[in-house]
Order: C-alpha cells, then structure tokens, then sequence
C-alpha cells in the first residue's frame, strides 16, 4: 500500500473508526491498509483519542495484547445529551401531540433516524457497562429504540412479536396487560432468537403502568436471560411505582389534561443528579 | 474559541461530518467552533473530501452560497457493497435458515445493525439521486431496512401499521393479499403520517409476488404520494413478474426445495452489471 501522510492517516482512521461503531480493528490491519508503522499509528490514535475525549460523543477505546486494538464506541453525554432531551421535551410538549387516552403523539419522533441515533446513544452511554448482549424490545414503535440502542452497543436486537410465527419453529408466548391497548395481549418469540443465559437489557418507547416491561422481563426469564436494565423514551409520572423494579427513561410525562389539552414532558430527574 | 493544529482540525470535522450523516454544516459554524480561518477549512474539507473519494462508503457534498456548507453522504459501493451483499447470500444459503413454505429466516439478520446499516447505504446510494423525502415500509420486518436507509438518506421513515390505532386520528385503510400468509390483509396509515404530495420510496425485507409492494403503492396513491422507487432485500426468482413494475433487490432466492432442504441465495444481477 501506498504510503499516506499524518493527516491522511488521520481522516482515514477517524471516518473508519466512527462508520463502524464498537468494531474492534487491530493496528496492524490498520498499518497495511495505511502503510505505516505500528508506532505512527500509536500516535495517530492517541491524537484522536484526546481530540474525542474533548467531545460529548463517543470515545476511543484501545484494548492492549494480541486480540487487542481500537474502536470507536458511541454514546451521548453531558451537554450534549442535554440538549437533545430538552429539544424532545419541549417538542413532546406541543398541544397538537395530545392525543385521547392519556397519550403522546411519537410517531414521526420514533421514525426519525437523527432523533433515535441520539437516544440510542444515551441509552449505549448508560447501559454498556453492565455487558448486555442483546438490547430486547417488543414490535413495533419499540423496534427504533432497540435498534439504535442496539447499533451504538455493537450487538443485535431482538423483537418480541405479537403473534407468533409458525414459520420461525417452536416459540414462548406469554400473556400480558398492556396500558396502551387496556386489553390483555400476547407476546411471543422464537426459541431460536436468543440462547439461554443471554445478558440483556429491554427498551421501549413508553411505559406507564410497566405491563409490558414486566411482560419483557418475563418471557426473558422463560428464556434463562439476564435482564440487566430497563430503558424507555418516555414515562408517565403516574402511577409513581411501575411494574417494573427499576427503570431509566430519558423523559417524563407530568400531566395530560383532556380538557384542554394540556401537555408537560420533562427531562427525566437523572439529567439533573447525575 | 482555541485555535486548533490542522491535525487536530482534521480529526474534529471527519469525526462531525461522518457521526451527522447528511447533516449540512457551514463552514463558517465550523470556523467558530474549531477557531480557523476559512480558507484553513475550505483546504481541510477538500482533504478529507479527496481522502472519502477513494473509499467506497460516504462521500463528502460541498453546497456553494449562502445557504450552503457541506456534508457527508453515507453510501456503499463497489467491492465495499459487493463483499457485504455476498456474505449475505452465503450466510442466507445455510440449511438451517430453511423455513416451511419456502422462506428462509432472515430475522437475525434484519435485525442485527451492524448489517442493516450496510444494507441501508446501498438502498440510500441507489435511491438518493430520485431525492426521496421520505422512507416507506410495513410493519414488522421492513423496518430496519426502512430506518438504515432513511438513516443514510437523512429523512424519516414511515412505517405503515396491519391496525389502525385509534388514537392516532384519522387513517386510510387497503386491504391486499400477503405472499407470506396466504390471506387478506390490512395495512394502515394515519393521514397525518404523510403530507401530501409527498415523494417517497418504498422499501421491505422479502418479496415473493409482490402483494404487500402493491399494497404499499396502493395506499401511497391514497396519500397523493409519488414512489420513487421500490427496494427489498431478498426477491424470490419465481415469479419472475412481481405486481409492481419495477423494484431493486440486493438478494435473489434461487431455488427452495421442501425436501432437501436447500437454499440458493445469490446476489441479485445489478451488482455484476454496473
């Protein structure tokens, strides 16, 4: 390979190391794609590593030894992460989201890859240090949640259905009470979609009660999985106790007034502690 | 603002363009940010410009005037696009991936991001010359493909429902024939999930004949929405007239024998003719 510049190097290894999230590539396949020495790709790294640190968003990460190397692992903190929570509150907050039942409008929120690639991120922030393996939610307006939580951790989701298939082989289904739909439901997944003893954590989009976090915590434990945390976009502040022991939600739903209407959603307390 | 040594610039602004993708950003913002001079940014941005001509992921847009400033387009392309797509179609062919009914099972796949981003970046450089404002798939599969391409195409996505919730205001209904369970179904969108007018692009993970595609141009013409394009992942080869008129797939489902099992999937004819 054609031997590169210092700054070359260091556009070509910034863009690769940030396009590919939490992969962990070793110095030496970096040298030969780059033509450069171990030792200037030390530096280079170090330079880069300083240059993110300065930054609220994602950082560098070198793991020492023969099976060691660099990576990039995305997360979204301090102002940064501010900023975007106080951005979805007062957004969340706008009469024309009101909708009956006690409900918010997130539809085109949820949908929106710049939004979510933000959340994902603050969930990744908050929840890689515990291991998870999986990042586990329930169809369907979970599924942005999971997948971009799941793409900044560098693992895959998993999606509980409603339904189960009868093409995707033997399932575990379970019943729940779901808030949204007030009727009992079913959630379901294939044997096949996770092995026993997976770490994981659950996301969704929205709790009030926990019905169907506690239905994901669950049907995890039917599968011998670890439910290391509990992530949603938005919960409701009443009831005060959910349904499930512990959870971290990025905002809170103070108040629905149906005459009115009337919207107030917050930055979750943790923002301020923490 | 500290003044910064051009590496260090270099590191900031590849960093920032490659994690906001089609972000536009002016020079001047990013002048403040980092302390620089413009002509120093304008010489920093053609850099990292002609160091992302010779990858084939992203590339940088610079927009003159202004209203301009530049940006980073996520694409995959040539052997980049190639390598991904054929370790699709070996991974896909693996006996165990059989299912009854001739479908293979591609939920892990669809739903692990480090792959889905990929596949996203090809649909996103096939259809970004179109100008595509919007992303549009059917609940539950097509959805990780629907958010890696809105997500490389910086749009929302829209994610069309099998129910129409009644909290979510009026929704125009189809109903159509499902290749995948043999029966008539229903696919849903609140009116205030699409303007009018809208141009969109129409994506999924499977296509057999072709129903559910339809189904989704059907209920697009109901919004006065123009489709652009159709994408999926996989088609089958037979039959070789799908319902809709023109589609793009990444993947071609050669054969499935009931008996056997055996699967074929190879990469779809594009990838050797452009």
């Amino acid at each position: 390979m054609e031997r590169r510049r210092r700054v070359e190097r260091l556009v070509a290894l910034t863009r690769y190391l940030v396009e590919h999230p939490c992969q962990l590539v070793s110095l030496s396949s970096f040298g030969e794609e780059l033509g450069a020495a171990k030792s200037s790709l030390s530096e280079d790294i170090a330079l880069i590593k300083r240059m993110l640190d300065k930054e609220e968003e994602g950082w560098i990460e070198t793991i020492a030894g023969a099976a060691g190397g660099v990576r990039y692992l995305p997360d979204l903190r301090g102002k940064a992460a501010r900023a975007l929570v106080e951005s979805l509150a007062e957004e969340l907050s706008r009469p024309a989201r009101f909708l009956p039942g006690g409900f918010i409008y997130l539809t085109d929120i949820i949908f929106t890859p710049a939004i979510m690639e933000g959340v994902g991120k603050i969930f990744a922030g908050r929840f890689r240090p515990l291991g998870p393996e999986w990042v586990v939610t329930v169809e369907t307006k979970g599924i942005p949640v999971a997948l971009f939580t799941a793409r900044a951790l560098g693992v895959p989701a998993v999606i509980i259905r409603h339904e189960s298939r009868v093409t995707e082989g033997p399932a575990v289904s379970i019943n729940y009470l779901s808030g949204s739909t007030r009727r009992i439901q079913t959630m379901s997944l294939p044997r096949r979609a996770l092995p026993a003893g997976a770490k994981v954590v659950v996301v969704d989009d929205f709790m009030r009660a926990g019905g169907t976090a506690r239905g994901m915590h669950e049907l995890m434990a039917e599968f011998g999985a670890t439910v290391l945390g509990t992530g949603v976009l938005v919960a409701t502040r009443e009831p005060e106790k959910k349904l499930v022991p512990d959870y971290f939600s990025l905002l809170v739903l103070e108040e629905v007034k149906e005459r009115g209407p009337e919207l107030r959603v917050r930055p979750a307390i943790w923002l301020g502690g923490e």
